[in-house]
């Protein structure tokens, strides 16, 4: 028997996170480096998190009425100038192909850094009337954004999302449609993924290139910082008149459609891990893991061990439990330490002894508790344990996030609050000066506007009248 | 109320079958021309066809064993020298960034036309011992091949594809994959397609550029024109050796693995339309067809029709069945043309009177057959339809295709074959100058070799002794 012997070697999640991190993607084998700088390789059990995380996402857009289509990886360059801002955001970020077919070509073409600009081209020819309208189209692909400083699922080069475009009649139906997909993400975020998120407007400075609103969902990591976990923007008419997407409307007017566009991106395997692991590895909500039940046998070279193991495995997935047997010829403990990394929600260990006493020993991997379960009525045992995890996961996240939630009326309040690894809510007076302030004295931005909460009298950076409230945090 | 006439404006699918196609897929909303010459969209109806093909050969995939991954967009151009054969077929073809960041790269970039070389490269890294063996991945992506003449699906710069990619210890192993795939290709195309496929294996001249051998399922269109529909490769230890995929043997020796890759594409969806299409637009299969069953309500506005037509797709949609009642502003007639073109395969048409009587008009799209079914267990009498128009097509195309088989002993019997639009099959020498020849002179190539029919005496082209009997047509 080949026993290699379990050497975690992650590096400690309270002394070095950044590193804690990379251990953990890389040793669970979710992602690792591509060839070229910036780029990642998505192995099969990150994948299969993210096709959990599409299959949830995509029956949710469809039952707002989403269709999903497929648009050109290639934009030419030109299409990215009719839009002064979005031309301002995205050209430094793009990477261009002058060659192909082994000639240069007459127009340089940008891949995709976002779809806007080639979905509304498309949009202009197929929109004639408002009974084309809306128009509520989605794509799952790949885009690229050449970044200086990357980091697997966080920020690399290339990296998978889904981009949903629309077009409507209306001011107040585009921006209908905004916030009801803001709070798709959200649903999706808290249920699917266990993850309270923040979601609100994004200050002028942070919005999209382009839009007239965007809104974001944060949730907050382990250590303190935030991560953008979706956006959900509203276009008003720049699009729409950048590339002439017109209807005739039912007054027999010409007029400009209203545009949204709204993304969720492979950053959310990123803010999963980092939300909800620990100095073992991974910790995976059952919604999404690729695994949700890992059966260990105890003495499985013993008759009846495997097959009983393999029955009660059959009897998991019948219900549609993600239930694996681990045969492999490794001893117990060192399957133990490589299921607890890889963030499996349930462990059944399941011996000779357990065998003859009719029950088997289930451990939860969220808060490492252990239970016997008898083995008559397993499935529902396991299927229940399945939701409560779930919930749990939900519930721990965010009595953490709450914790870490302070108020600061200075900016040393601020840069206090997030030294101390918090999300810090401050008044604000909307200038641009003062958030940039922020941003200098402690290393901190806006994440959302949290207006609803109630504007506080000054603004915390230069002590002027507020016109917001806002959430400052360190970010990804 | 705005009624529009219907007017399908389909060319001549005799006369023109070029036309004819480029028609269908326009005027459905398949796909559309992309701003790039010779990329293109695939809209709502056709990515939805594209969606349905997936999720069942995904399945199939799975069942042998294969985890999806993902890998990168974008490959040194170095990677492609490394293997000899494979740089000579894919170069020509190429995107190439050169530009990114705003900076030249050092070195420029392809687009993957193909993903052999990178994923050999990760490959290499990973796989260490026998242990590790065998890796089944694929991924669903899309790839980049610059191309003169383009069609919408058939031949386009940009298409999706699945791309499976394995490597083995043995030689044995390895081959038995390459058929293994290509099996779960032709049960997929049979069962789900309903399409009947030659499989087989190409001559030198057709096989993939770094390919030991290569098996490819070649379907008959309706003008007798063949179209490549999937591919399975043994590719030996071409890649494992220009890559270093090597792994420590049982015996403690190193050696290299032995790999496959296997792939289908978004061409299938032109196959589709070209095998089972008639003057009318589309015939769809069922189990691909976005909308398996249209309910057209007549005579809308009285009391009780559209009730009764939502309470028939509820009970059929509740069946898993995909059904829409189409209760648009629109005349029935008009609404029986596009759903016709659309290739919806079941029509149900209820008015007042159908109602009165309990019943409903079903019309089959497949063979335009009308029937009228009760409307008490309406659902499964169109379930048992659906299966019945599913079987129905696939026994219509293959009686199609066996009818216009004919075999050849002369180079003027294969020209004249083909020209009949007829698949022709023809013993070979096995000589690249009188594949060549047959290309010259009847513009048709080998498409695969089906030697298991017992070789013929003599060369059809040369009149030397025979090694191979071949299919030779014309094709996509």
């Amino acid at each position: 028997m080949a026993e290699k012997q379990f050497v975690t070697q992650i590096a400690d999640i309270n002394e070095n996170f950044a590193q804690w991190y990379t251990d953990v993607v890389l040793k669970t084998e979710l992602v690792d480096y591509g060839p070229v700088k910036g780029t990642m390789v998505i192995r099969p059990y990150g994948y299969a998190i993210w096709e959990n995380i599409q299959k949830d996402l995509d029956a949710r857009f469809k039952k707002t009425g989403a269709k999903n289509a497929y648009f050109p990886l290639l934009i030419p360059m030109s299409f990215f100038t009719k839009e002064a801002e979005h031309v301002e955001g995205f050209a430094p970020e793009v990477a261009v192909v002058t060659h192909a077919g082994g000639a240069k070509l007459e127009e340089p073409l940008a891949i995709r850094p976002t779809s806007e600009t080639v979905i509304g081209t498309m949009y202009a020819k197929w929109i004639q009337s408002y009974r084309d309208l809306p128009v509520i189209m989605n794509q799952w692909c790949n885009v690229m954004r050449w970044e200086k400083t990357t980091r697997p699922f966080l920020r690399t080069s290339e990296f998978l999302w889904q981009e949903g475009h629309t077009v409507h009649a209306s001011e107040e139906e585009a921006v209908e449609e905004t916030l009801l997909m803001l709070n798709v993400y959200r649903e999706f975020m808290e249920d699917t993924l266990a993850l309270p998120v923040f979601c609100g407007k994004k200050t002028e400075k942070e919005k999209f290139a382009g839009a007239v609103a965007t809104y974001g969902l944060e949730a907050m990591m382990l250590d303190g910082k935030s991560l953008q976990s979706g956006t959900s923007h509203y276009l008003g008419q720049n699009f729409a008149k950048a590339f002439d997407i017109k209807f005739l409307d039912k007054d027999s007017k010409l007029k400009h459609g209203y545009t949204t566009s709204w993304g969720v991106s492979t950053r959310l395997i990123g803010a999963l891990i980092m939300a909800h692991g620990d100095q073992r590895g991974l910790v995976l909500p059952p919604k999404v893991a690729p695994i949700q039940v890992i059966i260990v046998p105890i003495a499985a070279h013993k008759g009846g061990v495997i097959e009983k193991a393999k029955e009660i495995e059959n009897a998991l997935t019948s219900m549609g439990i993600r239930a694996e047997t681990d045969v492999r010829d490794m001893s117990p403990g060192w399957k133990f330490n490589e299921w607890e990394m890889k963030g499996v929600p349930l462990r059944i260990e399941i011996g000779p002894r357990d065998i003859e006493n009719n029950q088997v020993m289930v451990m939860r991997r969220d808060n490492l508790e252990k239970v016997t379960a008898s083995i008559d009525g397993v499935d529902k045992t396991i299927s229940e344990l399945l939701e409560t995890v779930q919930k749990d996961l939900y519930t721990k996240s965010k009595a953490n996030r709450d914790k870490k939630i302070v108020e600061a009326d200075s900016l040393d309040g601020i840069l206090q609050g997030v030294e101390n690894k918090n999300f810090v809510k401050a008044g604000w007076c909307g200038c641009r000066e003062c958030e940039d302030k922020v941003k200098e004295y402690a290393s901190a931005t806006a994440r959302v506007m949290c207006d609803e909460e109630g504007i506080p009298e000054k603004c915390a950076i230069c002590g002027k009248p507020a016109t917001h409230k806002v959430i400052f945090a360190r970010a990804y």
